[in-house]
């Protein structure tokens, strides 16, 4: 997988629990941090989206725990989006620790109208952005 | 302190953090769980509240820990309402353990119009129902 | 999916996000309550499990989501365990609200040494208990 | 109040609810990450006085909300540190954003012993490098 975008994290206190590492549910609010600041690239981001009328609903979640992260980690999530079709895309994670890699995962989205909750396409403008910060860079 | 009403709560895994104890974030929490099952025995409660167009926005908070909660520990969470006075009232609280006191604490809370957040008078009716709930009890 | 077991839980106001749902982070949340009341059925239960020097890691996690829970919602969070195998376990999940489902998903755990975080068959005692939970009713 | 450190946060999506806020309880995870950055000044910090056999507790926090904190607002946590007496220390807090005070508070901390969770004096570098950092500058 190649991963062309990424953020930093480090983890809170709050988020570890009582085995001593960070929560498993707390690797989808890294995801959701990556994919804010990913979308944060294009126009105003997720908040102009919301501010359109747009709402990304996530769909599906997934991920694998290789190695816990423990807090004060400093951790790199990084992230690719792609299957950009009509009104879903789907984005992919690796979560590191100096280079080791802690946690992979994908996650699924709806693009919906905030008022009605019905899907929509996702806008052209940011189709096209993504396509072009998604292309392979050439030889 | 004289304690009107109360909710059991249990410690979730998810709440415990590193030092093998309940974060103390969460306290805040679960004082709001009680508070919402107190103005549920009000007509429709907090939700039928907000769906009448008013929100109660949380103006203050203040919490004694005296002893750590752990996973799995059954919790009693007692409140009081009282100093209902316009848009403002007062929550008192305390958690304990089979009969011990985990920790205390209170919050004040402003009645505002959903939409222009600007503060707005607490129904009459909440305020009867509260102040005949509140009532000591004779002779 | 034949779920053998279930749990209630109430939707949090702090679960909740700016979208006006619950945050998809919360139902990870909700599949380990389910878990650990499931669990608490044999012996002491997690806790026991943990006191005897046992954990239980999360290894891989998988959510649907088919339909929104909100603020206040009573949901039935359904389980079956199976696939026992040496160290290894799995869970299936579903969310239903008045039996409509909102999501379903699964996870994978393995037992660990809580010393070492080494691997470690499951004790034969819960992997017997499980096995007589989950069996088919007949004829 | 002259708050001499601070710290960056944004909000994240799933720290709002669903009034469209911030969530009052992430208040203290916030001030909780501006006092770990605090310590993270002094040695290695928490994670360092973790690791020597220390634990700090929280024993009291007081928050009080002035304005309301929105999805992906840049967030400046101010904190100041004082009256280090024996085995405990308190922290004063301002959250800002853009110059606008949005919500202050303070917290109370017993140094404890990691195993025997007694109170133990604060380690005597930590007081003189607080108090160094915590001298006004003069004249």
């Amino acid at each position: 997988m190649d991963y062309h975008f990424e953020s930093e994290v480090r983890v809170r206190f709050a988020e570890t629990d009582a085995q001593g590492v960070a929560h498993h549910a707390v690797y989808l609010v890294w995801f959701e941090l990556v994919r804010i600041d990913y979308l944060a690239r294009f126009r105003g981001g997720y908040p102009e989206l919301r501010a359109e009328g747009f709402e990304a609903l996530t769909t599906e979640v997934h991920v694998r725990y290789l190695a816990p992260a423990r807090f004060d980690d400093r951790l790199t999530v990084r992230c690719t989006c792609g299957e950009l079709r009509g009104a879903r895309f789907r984005f992919d994670y690796a979560i590191e620790r100096d280079g080791q890699k802690l946690a992979d995962g994908w996650s699924l989205h709806a693009f919906v109208d905030a008022r009605t909750h019905r899907p929509t396409r996702v806008p052209t403008w940011l189709v096209d952005e993504i396509a072009t910060a998604e292309r392979p860079s050439g030889p």
